[in-house]
């Protein structure tokens, strides 16, 4: 396992906005603030949401849009560079009336409310192609 | 987006009560420590759940009772004031034996065991109501 | 409720071997930084998985296991002192091609890729034998 001692650099309490995108609210911090390396964990709410399935045979992700609101029971992710930009990668748990859970990778979604906890490290990590995957990790 | 930067108070590695309320054993905590602001997740099983949905067409929550052993895959939440007192916003996955996860906002259930991290700041943290969502939320 | 309050010793970003065991990657970090206590989350994917549920009535752990490639959602979990090794509690809310998902206490599964934030604290955490719930849990 490769790993990396790191430090705190910044914590922030988050409230997304209504309305906008759950990930891209989450980089966006990251864009002011100038986090080069965090972890976040948060719950809320989304009107829709656009979900990754990665298929390890064909090494490709399958997209799943559910169009319709959904509980955010558990979203978990991390903020690192890729390709220049800062991204934000995002797992969520999803739940419809029912009770019912969806989840996978968070693409998108359209907030309906969200509280995220973000922890800035102060570290840089950029992910890079990693062969035996074909998905973009961290050297560590 | 909304943020606000905040600095650790205290940390704290809880074992929730068997026989007591999962939300409440949070609750508790914050009340007994004075924490007034804080984010937390955890682990463990409890012996039935009251599971929220939010219809946000109706802007009303619906509930759902399992009556049914189920463990808690994950739980995540955190601690601010509403109405006076210190509320535990707390949102899990639960499972049931054939693996089948249901999830939610997480009202109420009776704690088989519990195992929660609460990480308190050193700020305070406030619910209002919000006018498009008609949910309780924060002014960061 | 019990707690400890604590105080963080080390924090630590981990990629997960390809290949490794999901679990087991994690005690290997323990064991090589010596930490006696600590709380995770992550998220990633994995190539097969082996859940537990378990029957509070029989006090028994039933196992299932999925022989299939799934997402790691949301991946929970501390780490402890049980019977002389560092353990690595873990749950974990794994999910299939079409976003169904499956979660409960994840005994092992083989890592197809796996990002985890491990938070070291100073203390010791040691499992012993709890009679109400015939699991192993903490003194605190």
């Amino acid at each position: 396992m490769d790993y990396r001692s790191v430090e705190t650099a910044q914590e922030y309490v988050c409230r997304l906005d209504h309305g906008a995108d759950w990930r891209g609210e989450i980089e966006k911090l990251a864009d002011e603030e100038g986090v080069d390396a965090a972890f976040f964990y948060g719950l809320g709410a989304v009107q829709d949401a656009e979900v990754w399935f990665y298929d390890q045979d064909r090494q490709e992700y399958d997209s799943m849009v559910f169009s319709e609101p959904l509980e955010v029971a558990a979203c978990v992710g991390n903020v690192s560079w890729l390709e220049g930009e800062r991204f934000a990668h995002t797992h969520a748990v999803l739940s419809r009336p029912d009770g019912e859970a969806i989840a996978g990778h968070l693409n998108s979604a359209t907030v309906w409310a969200g509280e995220v906890y973000v922890r800035a490290f102060d570290t840089h990590l950029e992910r890079e192609h990693d062969e035996p995957t074909d998905l973009d990790l961290w050297e560590l």
